[in-house]
């Protein structure tokens, strides 16, 4: 249920779900409100009054005559009905200051693509097909097999001849269907290509149609997940994730790599991914109560290395110029000989790569949202340590990899941290008194910065002219969180009596330089890309922003650091993760399954690596947000409005 | 070179290939000589006089006074020119008897069907395709398999796409790639039907394309054999046999059946079956010093239940009624998977089944002759334990088994043995004397009797009188040779001093019943096969004669006895082991290969077993040559001259 809530005296009105946290939708709303604490309830600093409506509130560390004066920890505050809410005067004395702050500074998230990834049927890739057989007789004996493939082709005439699994199907035939009195189950796997005969991969005893279910797997470098859907209703029942085990060997995918290249050091990662990968078979299937013989099959999407790592194949081309992987156009391997958990003839499908940094990973969010088959021309982005980008529509698309840095996910930021609980998500800043508000993921106290938490802090720094257009602080501001600390200049997040550390959390110059090359990069690839087609940010009709990341990201601020380009709002959209969305529409629609083919034969590869003009403009890029200002006209003029 | 050889008095002239024994050129001109050691030379009874012309021959155990004469040993003496031979008057006092013996009694093999089994292209199913690729560069750098593929599309502009092995080949393509410096050959597997495409099942380093070879085998109850093709050039160039080293686990394929049922049974005899072809192809690669991985091919035949035990499919529904196999048509399975020696990708293919009893020996054997292109009626006889039939031609065929029992293979009668050296193979009798003309394979002293021996010897036994047409012994004829032995009534084929096993070695009355069931069975066979199709052996334009044992059958002697139909002798033919010959043709020929499904398509299986006009026409078949004479007019005749 929606409801309305006011601020004052900021006099913004947002609408939110019931039961959203106060603080949150402050923050989100453009509200600044004092908050040290992340979102803990006990710096107690985020008091507000409640002067119209109720909310779900503890009376936490709160003073019964506060309490009945209406105030509320806003932190420690849900939403129960419409709305009206003060900060309190002497909090929010920066009321001008609150004023100035123009409300483009909300936070705005791109738009869904729900829209444009379409609808898709329940026509999945993996059938079954129920069969009432005559058993044999002396003047009809012929093969068990024959008679089930006679049963096929009466249950569905005019399709041409199924294939079949060899031995493991026949080896167990004639039991099954004497066993079954002739009553069986076929399992049919449809061809991947239209012309592709289907393919009888299991004959089951009885009537098992009610039981079809299909797993998207997505192999993340850091995190796995799996979704099971029920191939009957089109409907997910399960989701499970988990780290990649292989992360004991290495956080990124070079390490992997080079762990790779050791002795039996192949072996241990493909083990790994698949010992996660069978650990979330295992909770999916123990949370609805299914077997994993039961999942009828698998589509999975990595990228390039992930890949290669899974079905056991030597990364080690992929490292080294000119950047070769050893296949991309992954055949289709039975699941269980990789060693996954799955019923013996089930397929594990994995989307093909494109280039050693474009995996399928991108193939499937790329698939997801049907950009090759609109004539919008469209950017598709992932941000993290290895950015990709693909730009075209449904006539051409190019690609390519940047290697960003790990900076979004945590990497070479001295509190940098993956988005998990503790992590600061969002953050705002008096600009007057630089006093921070906080809010970390879990609302619990501050343990580090997440990526959408750098963003937040460094487009706020910026705009509050804390750090200047190179990221380096105001050396003429007096303020206590502004200091020189022992990696130079710092502001200080959240002090040590408010971090769940103990120790002050801070950010630094040098976490400033390492976010200025991260999104230089991202920000020179599209550019580097755009020109090699000829186009320029103005001819993009959308910005897609895949995975998960993308769909935290605050639009405004990420475009006010340079991350993403200064154009129309209008145009973004995110996918979150649209890997996995790639794969539940493919387990689900075979001829959504089909198009993938499209995808992959249309986009080409572009190197960075040694490209002059890409070198060009990412020297430009180390800039908030731009040296070439005219990039960026509405952060020059909100820049400049002070 | 050809030489002819005149026999007096008898004058009877035939021709002959240079070094061709005396003694087998007088058996199969029909020319009688006394002969009781099988052609050892220890008897010395089979004296012959050279008129004119020189033999090669030893004195041996003649008198330096009778070599002088011109005296020589039949049995050690070869052609060298063209020859006239006396055989003495006080030998051949029969003169009278032998001029009563129409020439239509010598041995008349049918024709081969070399002519009619067409010619073949060298154009394999596998095939190799050298390239050069260029090396990956940064602007170049799609992944290896791609590099391959392109490769493949340069040399073979026009075809789809190529499919791959997975994962064997990848996995080792990079290192293949780059130790060979980008020069690899692809080894090529051609769609078994027309609209499938190429599959690439090993990239080699470097040029191997002179190396391409084929590996046919026929997997016999009883023998395995390979032949080894250059699929370069078409030839054969080795080949080998060996016992099936099932054969321990029982004789037929009943037994085999049998123990298949055992706990470990099935593995028992896979694991043999396997061990015999791997003793062949190591044979056959010693001898022409080749890796068994350059083998490329293999193309097989078998039974159904010789096809299933390679698979390790069991067979216990093929003995139950209604006599149903797992599977007819196999899938292509990689050799290696089963335990070959083979290169990891190479394919085993082997021929599909009609039925329980009608198996891919036969339908390779169908497929070699070409019957399912002639719109010639063809009757196709596999003369053994089951022996199996098949009539048709290109619009339509029918098949059936039946079951003769082993009298044909050596089973069932006392001195019964296979076709192998000491096998009484060809007889004559003395018309008035019954003393035994005795030809054995190898010219070795006899040491049994096998399947041409039995048809020879109960052929000429029944037109000397020595039987009657119910297969008894006339108990008038006072003979040392024959007697009431041990199992009643019976022939001294040769007595202990010429034999090889040191005692007399004879036919009864018990054997002489086996083989009027075995032929009964088969004749039988043939006349409810054709009633089931209106048509009588009148209609028959061919009859094709399929195994090695229709190679050696005298076809006088085999209609005599009413194993084989009395009609026209220059509708039959012979086409040795035509199973092997089937595989031999889809090797080298992938357009003859893929005409295999028609065969398999055309042909309707029949049972006997449960048919009660089978049953009318079996009891009516237990005669010499049958009961209703009308059917062997030409028999008839030869009974009746005397």
């Amino acid at each position: 249920m929606k409801h309305t809530v006011e601020f004052q005296p900021d006099n913004i009105t947002v609408t939110v779900e019931e039961g959203e946290n106060l603080l949150s939708v402050a923050a989100a709303a453009g509200v600044y409100i004092h908050a040290y604490c992340g979102g803990d309830g006990v710096c107690g600093k985020c008091r507000i009054k409640v002067d119209q409506g109720e909310v779900y509130a503890d009376r936490a560390s709160l003073k019964q005559e506060e309490w009945d004066q209406g105030l509320r920890l806003a932190c420690q505050a849900a939403v129960k009905s419409d709305l009206k809410i003060t900060v309190p005067e002497k909090l929010s004395d920066g009321r001008k200051a609150l004023k100035r702050k123009p409300k483009t500074t909300r936070t705005i998230a791109a738009r869904s693509l729900e829209a444009l990834t379409g609808t898709w049927d329940i026509d999945p890739p993996v059938t079954k097909l129920f069969l009432e057989l005559k058993p044999p007789t002396i003047e009809d004996n012929i093969s068990d097999m024959q008679r089930v493939m006679r049963g096929f082709k009466q249950a569905r005439p005019g399709e041409s001849d199924p294939s079949y699994d060899h031995p493991e199907l026949i080896r167990e035939l004639p039991a099954v269907l004497r066993e079954s009195d002739w009553r069986v189950t076929l399992l049919l796997l449809h061809g991947r290509g239209e012309n592709e005969p289907v393919r009888i991969i299991d004959v089951e005893p009885g009537d098992t149609t009610a039981r079809l279910y299909g797993l998207a797997v997505d192999i993340g470098t850091t995190t796995c997940s799996g979704v099971l859907i029920d191939l009957n209703t089109g409907k997910v029942i399960a989701e499970a994730s988990g780290y990649n085990a292989q992360i004991r060997y290495g956080e990124d995918v070079i390490s992997r790599i080079i762990y790779a290249g050791r002795a039996g050091g192949l072996r241990a990662l493909q083990d790994r991914v698949i010992s996660t990968i069978n650990g979330i078979i295992e909770d999916i299937c123990r949370s609805v109560i299914i077997s994993p013989a039961d999942i009828s099959y698998i589509m999975a999407a990595g990228n390039t290395v992930m890949s290669h790592l899974l079905l056991g194949l030597d990364p080690k081309y992929i490292r080294e110029a000119p950047y070769v992987p050893s296949v991309s156009l992954f055949p289709l391997t039975k699941a269980a000989g990789l060693g996954i958990h799955a019923h013996p003839s089930v397929r594990l499908f994995l989307y093909p790569c494109i280039s050693s940094y474009v995996g399928g990973d991108i193939v499937s969010g790329v698939h997801a949202c049907q950009m090759a088959k609109s004539e919008k021309i469209t950017l598709f982005i992932d941000i993290g340590t290895n950015g990709e980008i693909v730009v075209g529509n449904r006539d051409w698309m190019v690609c390519t990899a940047c290697s960003a840095g790990p900076a979004f996910e945590g990497g070479g930021i001295k509190y940098g941290m993956r988005a998990s609980h503790g992590a600061i998500e969002n953050f705002h800043i008096h600009p007057e008194t630089y006093d921070p508000m906080i809010i970390t993921i879990g609302r619990i106290k501050p343990s580090g910065i997440c990526g959408s938490g750098l963003i937040s802090i460094v487009s706020e720094l910026l705009e509050a002219k804390v750090i200047d257009q190179q990221g380096k602080f105001n050396r003429s501001l007096d303020h206590p969180r502004i200091r020189e600390g022992a990696d130079g200049w710092e502001y200080v997040l959240a002090w040590g009596q408010d971090s769940l550390l103990g120790e002050d959390i801070v950010i630094t110059e040098v976490d400033l330089d390492n976010l200025l090359r991260a999104k230089g990069a991202m920000y020179a690839g599209y550019q580097t890309i755009l020109s090699s087609v000829g186009l320029g940010f103005n001819d993009l009709d959308r910005v897609i922003l895949a995975g998960n990341f993308g769909a935290f990201i605050d639009l405004e601020r990420a475009i006010c650091i340079g991350l993403l380009p200064d154009i129309d709002r209008d145009r973004f959209y995110y996918l979150g993760n649209a890997s996995m969305l790639g794969c539940q529409i493919s387990l689900t629609d075979v001829k959504r399954f089909r198009e993938r083919v499209q995808v992959r034969q249309l986009i080409t590869n572009m190197e960075l690596s040694e490209n002059p003009e890409f070198m060009t403009f990412y020297m430009a890029s180390l800039f908030l947000p731009h040296t070439d200002m005219s990039l960026f006209p509405s952060v020059q003029g909100k820049l400049e409005r002070e």
